[in-house]
């Protein structure tokens, strides 16, 4: 390419409503341009970058026996409505209605169309397994779109639907494709993390999120660096604490703590360690009789006044599906005292107690007296209070925990999901009456797995992993162009010239794709473009250093640049990109 | 590709809504599937076929400077309420609301969106010229989808936009674009024809429409078999008959002719030519004054017997802009006679006489007399009633007319139009305020082109052209594959399968896009399929004919197998391809 006959549109400053580093950027970089909220053209420079990225992806998918197709965009409500996700998806669902008043959802994703079409093609278990996948324009309604690409309302997505005969081949479809991301991945060049996902019903480990590692992430990730164990902070386990409950040592003391309601102040205000408070967390389960007529269930969770609560896995626990925080006016009419004053010791009324495995283990502890202004030391189980009626994991993993499979302990670090692999089983398949006859003619349900990558998001997390002051950094496999060349007064030097056109043939034959900045820059404000865009490799044909017998070569992250003599240049220029 | 890990799915029949061959074949051989009016999903085998007109597309724009970005499928209805299409494109537009209440349209084409992109990029002549181009999916809500892809709703188009600082260079980009589609088309292998369109306001040759010729064409071609001349129906010029009026020989003669309103009947009554009577057609104009009162004008349009109207040319009549057909209730009124009886001598009222200019050469004509149940026969121009106020050319042309540019008599042909290249300027850079500064600073609209290809819709017309009651007969540079092989008994003989193995991979060496259908069908089903999808080149590999030496090659319209060594297969089938 040369660069006269590309659109190149760089900006020194980002707009305002760029809030992220990688929006910022992309805006600088021409990559985007701003049409409505959540809404983006992608500019000649971004398109080169996402058809780069969708090439690995189409690549990986066809290897692993993904099969392409294109589902159309506007999708007629009676499918959305057969699995109920017509209601369910709510606003974020983007509705349409024709000129004759029927109604049609534009896709955010595509289950219900690929199982309309698997429906009535597959009739035996012979012509199984498939996997089916489609690289196409989404549409999600946020509610507040944001960060450029990364939270957008149109956007690209690949998403892949498998089809299996039973639960075992579902599975191995779905390690086929958790494989094929791992190469995806892979081959963009980022650093990456697959984390066990919480998948609700299905549970286990039936889910998995792709993250890209970068520390603006929106997610918590944990791992153990000494084990294959990952998992998102939703789904990590926090086992509980290794050996006996040490003895009690205290005497439980009803200490005053005026106006002290959080843990961390009580912690002061006593001058212990935070890990020996408890916080108690009061919660609501309200259930409908047959009669319509609204049952209240109250529960106090214990969790120790350094850890943070895990909704997730306190949906999880018994009793506790559809739970809610209690409300001052619940907790002064059940409890008789203000927030911040709740613990397990003498409570007014019976109350089902739910303690975090950790608080379970711990002695010695303070927490809330039930009595506004005071706190009881030195609590410890079985002696001052009954042992909790639940104990369960209710809390957040922090950095250095055991890892839940025995090999060391667990890391935290930042994440930005860029895929998701999800079993699905029969969920799609039973709604829309999706069957197969199997080996003795009987129908049976299809097993469905699911399988995203944001093709787009995945600029924005590159970049979030790989920039610096001058701009982006782009990995070769995904960058817009693997290699710019820089002449230095092109028009005025015809040895320049020579020997620029004479590099971009030689590049171009061995398969580099290159752009020649041939618009008669000057030096600082060619470079400058090209650092912000993020090419990882620059050469700079100057008249000097070809007197000298060299070009300048030196790559996006190099502090300066290296002498090659022109004959060895293509050679040299192979060798860094198989770095 | 092996048909085993591809999805292959064939019908015996079509579906009763396939009411054209295209679409009855495309869902037999499974490249699309319908998901509700006029919105299909396309098919692996489809998808295919896509892709192969999109690189084709895709390069030949990059060739000719196009520049590719991609704009996003929702748009704000601000932009479309700037140039008044939002009003103007009336039902055909699909409108969405997001869950903020903004109203946004589905692009049917993206105008609005490219000149916004532009106004903001460019400021100075110095960044001319320009042509962005996507490729991207459309919607248009039809009132009545059909025709599988031919008239759907939901379809893919590659439209192009070239930017402009003077009329003559906008011409020029005009230019690179009709030669870059001359080639798009050429290397998809069809029969078409680039014809001279109408296009309002621009007039001249601003226009153009490429058909892919095919008997079941909607549109009609005229073209000069000797010469470059090239038009569609709307814009072909029928030039006024050669020589002089032939002198009147017959006296004016009121007939008799009760109940013979058309001219087919008039003749047969008085046993003449067609081409002896005229036709008048009563037209009303009706204007809106200021003071809101409507004004009719009533004007008598003649033509010869059997000759067509050409709506396009009467409108360009001056005066003539809004034209409706009179009513009955109106020709009454102002002619005191019943349709079918009109004609320019004797009129009621003064009228307005528009001639075509084959009519206005006309002597001795039969024309109505002003009277239910009479015609005048003799009539002549001059003699009998005063020159037509108006002359013009107001007809299609037939077969064998003279050819405007005076090189032959006019030909025609049904075409499918799957192209258009239109000179726009300056109707959307005025209306939503696009400008550059020129040489001399100033500010000046710029001067546009806009240019599609309906992607999709290639696939419809290129079946059109080239069937047989077997099946598709695709040309190889769009065929879902160029060859397949078809081994007879994989599974039984060693040989075939070392044999098919052997050629798979020689074929996919030589860069041959090559299926091997290893799906172990019996030989009729297996070259039925074949030939329903249309694959333009088929080895058979049995064992027999390798115990002999050979292989069998047959190309899709051949009608009989050609018997070819194994060793010369590649160089045989790359022979063939290169034809």
């Amino acid at each position: 390419m040369r660069a006269s006959r590309f659109f190149i549109s760089t900006l020194k400053d980002a707009p305002s409503d760029a809030e992220i580093v990688s929006h910022q950027l992309m805006m600088r970089a021409g990559m985007i341009k701003r049409l409505g909220s959540g809404i983006y053209t992608y500019m000649p420079m971004g398109l080169r970058v996402i058809r780069k990225v969708e090439a690995i992806i189409r690549d990986e998918m066809n290897k692993a026996a993904g099969i392409e197709l294109l589902m159309p965009l506007v999708q007629p409500a009676e499918l959305w409505q057969e699995t109920g996700r017509w209601t369910k998806m709510g606003d974020e669902l983007m509705r349409v209605k024709d000129r004759h008043g029927r109604e049609y959802a534009i896709q955010p994703t595509s289950e219900e169309v690929i199982t309309d079409v698997v429906r009535t093609e597959i009739k035996s278990y012979r012509q199984l397994p498939l996997n089916f996948y489609h690289i196409q324009t989404k549409f999600r309604d946020e509610r507040r779109p944001r960060f450029g690409l990364m939270r957008g309302r149109e956007f690209t997505m690949k998403d892949a639907y498998s089809f299996d005969r039973d639960l075992a081949g579902m599975q191995a479809s779905y390690k086929v494709m958790f494989d094929a991301y791992t190469r995806i991945f892979t081959r963009f060049g980022l650093k990456f993390r697959a984390v066990a996902a919480d998948n609700g019903a299905i549970g286990g480990s039936g889910s998995h999120e792709f993250h890209v590692i970068a520390h603006t992430g929106e997610d918590a990730l944990v791992y153990c660096p000494t084990s294959d164990y990952a998992a998102n902070m939703e789904a990590a386990e926090a086992l509980p604490p290794a050996g006996e409950r040490p003895a009690a040592a205290q005497a439980l003391t009803k200490t005053a703590t005026p106006d002290t309601v959080k843990c961390e102040t009580v912690a002061a205000l006593l001058g212990i360690d935070l890990a020996q408070t408890v916080k108690t967390i009061a919660l609501t389960v309200e259930t409908t009789g047959k009669d319509e007529k609204v049952t209240k269930q109250h529960f106090m969770l214990l969790l120790r006044g350094d850890h943070e609560l895990n909704d997730i896995k306190v949906g999880k626990v018994a009793g506790l599906a559809g739970h809610r925080f209690s409300t001052e006016a619940e907790i002064l009419e059940v409890y008789g005292t203000i927030p911040g004053y709740l613990g397990p010791i003498g409570t007014r009324a019976p109350v089902t107690v739910v303690a975090d495995r950790t608080v379970a283990h711990m002695s010695d502890f303070v927490c809330g007296a039930n009595d506004a202004g005071f706190h009881y030391t030195g609590a410890n189980w079985g002696r001052d209070v009954a042992e909790p009626a639940i104990v369960a994991d209710l809390r957040n993993v922090v950095a250095g925990d055991a890892s839940p499979d025995g090999q060391g302990a667990l890391a935290i670090e930042r994440g930005i999901e860029v895929g998701h692999v999800f079993q699905l089983g029969t969920a799609y398949s039973e709604s829309m009456k999706a069957t197969f006859l199997d080996e003795n003619g009987k129908p049976a349900p299809l097993q469905m797995g699911c399988y995203g990558i944001g093709v787009t998001r995945i600029l924005g997390a590159a970049i979030e992993q790989n920039f610096d002051d001058k701009g982006i950094i782009w990995p070769a496999s995904i960058a817009p162009f693997e290699v710019v060349l820089c002449p230095m007064g092109m028009d005025r030097s015809e040895l320049v010239k020579e020997e620029t056109e004479k590099l971009y043939a030689a590049l171009q034959g061995a398969g580099v794709d290159v752009i020649v900045d041939d618009r008669g820059l000057r030096p600082g404000a060619m470079f400058a473009d090209w650092e912000l865009i993020g090419v990882p490799h620059r050469i700079v044909i100057g008249e000097r250093g070809l007197k000298e017998g060299k070009l300048e070569y030196q790559g996006r992250r190099d502090a300066e640049a290296t002498g090659v003599a022109p004959d060895a240049i293509v050679a040299f220029i192979q060798g860094q990109m198989a770095q």
